[in-house]
């Protein structure tokens, strides 16, 4: 049989091949390079420091547990975040997932539970206010993780977006002309007044194959099944034919994102006094354009419907 | 047998169905669709009125035909242009079907031949000055079309690029941030000076499918296969994922060009000070950034290598 040596170190045998960068690499040298790929990520965008407390969204999924590790690593100061969806037998999983990666390392990991808070699971929260449920779960996993980070003592808000998944945002974006989307579009969202904290993700240039390659050698378990209720989103459809245009050119998914971000992104930006005015929830005291938070309007919703509601 | 009535006059049987707009037409009533389609194109950017005298660039395709048909049924004055490329029984079926089209309606026609002026096919001329032939195509397309206008005092040069062209062309451009293929991307580039005439595109708002429909119905004969060059080109990819994206969600390519057209372009375009100055050719008196254009420039450098070189 013919065995391929890694490219870096010329001697091990090599295990995984970066169509990407056109490299052969062995388990070590692999893992050093996705190591450098964060750091490049984290220091690219001054997301930041060694000093900062980080407050890391967990899934359960390959992308954020691995994030998560990849941060500890880097020696970063990161704490854990998960929300516990309710949706049946794939939040249980999640939730397990999440809680065994923080065990087995002593981290700290704040939960939170859309059934105990609000006595329903996020479906049934998203059909009772009579809302898309990703939009409702994208508000409220947004709003309880800065809560939880106002309330800690966290510096930074780090999700686990990878470059698959900005690269098909803006995709999607860009097909849509969506301007506010596309201004905003930046692994650096900086903190606004006392109450919106710093979002950043740091595996910007870390691609989806990577880091499932990355989860599977460090031996951690993640929850393989993506979300039930994203089943026939326009964004899975923008990820293959994504994954179709790099089949044929390589490279241009980082292109398509790095050139945007570096150099594009800026076109549609908006003069500061176009931009919308923020002030604090009246309720809540989360930075918000209108007076009363996303958030809060949907507890007042599910109130008048006779939800249990549950604090903020 | 279930017969579908046309949804505009409700009487004749439908034979086309236009998914986009949810219509069902008959022949009469999808020609009238058509020949709509074309004038709002043609007043929607201020291309030309009916004192203009109009240069149609025919390859003896569907698009350029047909526009050619369509520009004289709405009583404007327009001849033909034609080049011979020199690509075997591809060129020589071209020729033949412009050659048929204007002679059939006593039109005039005009034909420039790529073997008779440099000795040797566009393929061999690409060749021979180390160019990808697609390239070396189009800048002698463009240069040859303006040549024969402003020698025929034609006002405006029409090309026949419909809806899927534009929408591709604005994909690919995207995908890679073409900074000054996006500023430029536009159904109407206005003349300069004396020596480069305006450009319009008067099927902006045509689909390619309408378009073939639209042929057929008319029974004008044109050549079905695409040119033989054009073969695992990136742009007949970009069609196909365009047309997949259109099958998942209907209207994303119109959507996608028309707001690029109206809201996004003015994002990419420069300030007057920083566009490239433009000067006529020192030898044919094109406008060009260089002082020789790149028609010239290329004779020069086939003068060199022993090939005809002809005329300019």
């Amino acid at each position: 049989m013919n065995i391929v040596k890694c490219k870096v170190c010329k001697q091990a045998e090599a295990i995984i091949k970066l169509e990407n960068y056109r490299l052969n690499l062995c388990p070590g040298c692999f893992d050093d390079f996705v190591v450098r790929r964060v750091e490049k990520g984290i220091r690219h965008f001054r997301m930041f420091g060694h000093r900062d407390r980080v407050l890391v969204a967990v899934s359960g999924g390959k992308d954020s547990l691995g994030l998560w590790d990849l941060l500890l690593r880097l020696g970063y100061r990161a704490d854990g975040f998960h929300i516990d969806l309710g949706i049946g037998s794939y939040s249980q999983e999640s939730t397990r997932l999440c809680r065994e990666f923080a065990e087995q390392r002593k981290l700290k990991l704040y939960v939170r539970s859309v059934p105990e808070e609000f006595g329903l699971g996020i479906r049934e929260v998203a059909r009772s206010v009579r809302r898309a449920p990703c939009s409702i779960c994208g508000m409220l996993k947004r709003h309880l993780m800065n809560r939880t980070a106002l309330d800690q003592g966290c510096d930074v808000l780090a999700t686990g977006h990878n470059l698959d998944d900005e690269a098909t945002s803006l995709f999607g974006n860009v097909l849509h002309w969506q301007e506010d989307y596309l201004a905003r579009q930046f692994p650096v969202l900086p903190q606004v007044g006392a109450g919106l904290k710093r979002k950043v993700k740091p595996l910007i240039f870390v691609g989806e194959k990577e880091m499932a390659a990355y989860v599977t050698l460090k031996g951690i378990p993640y929850i393989y099944e993506e979300c039930p209720m994203s089943k026939g989103a326009m964004s899975l459809h923008y990820k293959e034919i994504l994954n179709q245009l790099e089949l044929h050119s390589r490279g241009t998914k980082l292109f398509f994102l790095k050139i945007f971000l570096d150099e594009q992104r800026q076109r549609f930006q908006k003069a500061e006094d176009q931009q919308p005015a923020l002030a604090p929830c009246t309720t809540c005291g989360t930075m918000t354009t209108a007076g009363l938070c996303a958030a809060c309007r949907l507890r007042e919703k599910l109130a008048e419907r006779g939800a249990p509601g549950g604090r903020s």
